[in-house]
């Protein structure tokens, strides 16, 4: 089995488009490595692309969602429901993280989880600080706090520069879900 | 088959980690919709792991690399060979996106290219400007100049801010190539 001699936790923030793609990415590129991926996504219930393609990739890279963003929508705090969902959300993800059967755990959204009250800051630093020495651990989401970025060893914030939502245009089938 | 009701220009630059990851998450995506996409790679002839993982979607996604980037760490502007290299690139690239069979053109690395005098910036005018309305196209690269920053209808800037570089750590295979 190959498996990472060092791995690191990584975080993709900010504003920009590209950081679930990233993460992504970055699992499809460890895969042909023969590294194993768990994906956790939070706050997407909507059956995104990935889901569909990834499953040809199924010996390498696991993904599951976890919670729903309707809340946010709704201007709302989340309700009862959805923190369990999120709770067992990384719940599920820790219990993989220390399986020893993966080496890149990605817990897509859990930053911007945390802006909205669906994750508590505090629980994603014991995540962090339970990640074992082999496995890379990627978080991703706007609006990163303070104390993530302290304790992460790479962080890359995605900056918009520039962005065709400014043309009504919203979301594309294959492109932006 | 699924197409793209209008496709655009994306650049995804700066000195972050995450560029082509992005770009090869977003072609993952987009092939989960069914949608077809081309990658061209420039600077790259080593054998980066996403070339293995990629033929299990070679249905979808097709990958190829054109040239190196020897003439860098000799601190050289690129030779003949190479330049010849980078052309046929361009030119299968625009081929493949001038034929109607793919949904999404990925030039990789071919922004950091033109800093490196392998590909000229008028080059890459030019092939925006020959873009199809339902190709999208996705350039990515360091250093991109500004005439193609105006062109484009989306751009992110993979902005550092944190990189476990500074303790060492070069290349790790299955994570950085």
């Amino acid at each position: 089995m190959t498996r990472l001699e060092q791995g690191f936790t990584q975080i993709y923030t900010g504003n920009g488009k590209g950081k679930t793609t990233a993460a992504i990415g970055q699992a499809v590129r460890a895969a042909g490595f023969g590294l194993k991926t768990y994906i956790a996504q939070f706050m997407k219930e909507f059956p995104y692309s990935e889901l569909k393609s990834l499953k040809h990739l199924e010996e390498w890279i696991t993904i599951e969602q976890f919670c729903g963003d309707e809340f946010v929508y709704k201007k709302e705090l989340p309700g009862k429901e959805e923190l369990a969902k999120a709770k067992k959300g990384l719940a599920v993800a820790k219990e993989k993280m220390l399986s020893g059967k993966y080496d890149l755990i990605i817990l897509d959204e859990a930053l911007v989880a945390t802006y909205f009250k669906l994750i508590k800051t505090e629980e994603l630093i014991e995540f962090i600080k339970r990640k074992p020495d082999n496995v890379e651990l990627i978080l991703t989401g706007r609006y990163c706090p303070e104390e993530l970025i302290e304790l992460a060893d790479l962080v890359t914030e995605m900056k918009e520069v520039k962005h065709y939502y400014q043309k009504g245009i919203t979301s594309r089938k294959g492109i932006e879900s």
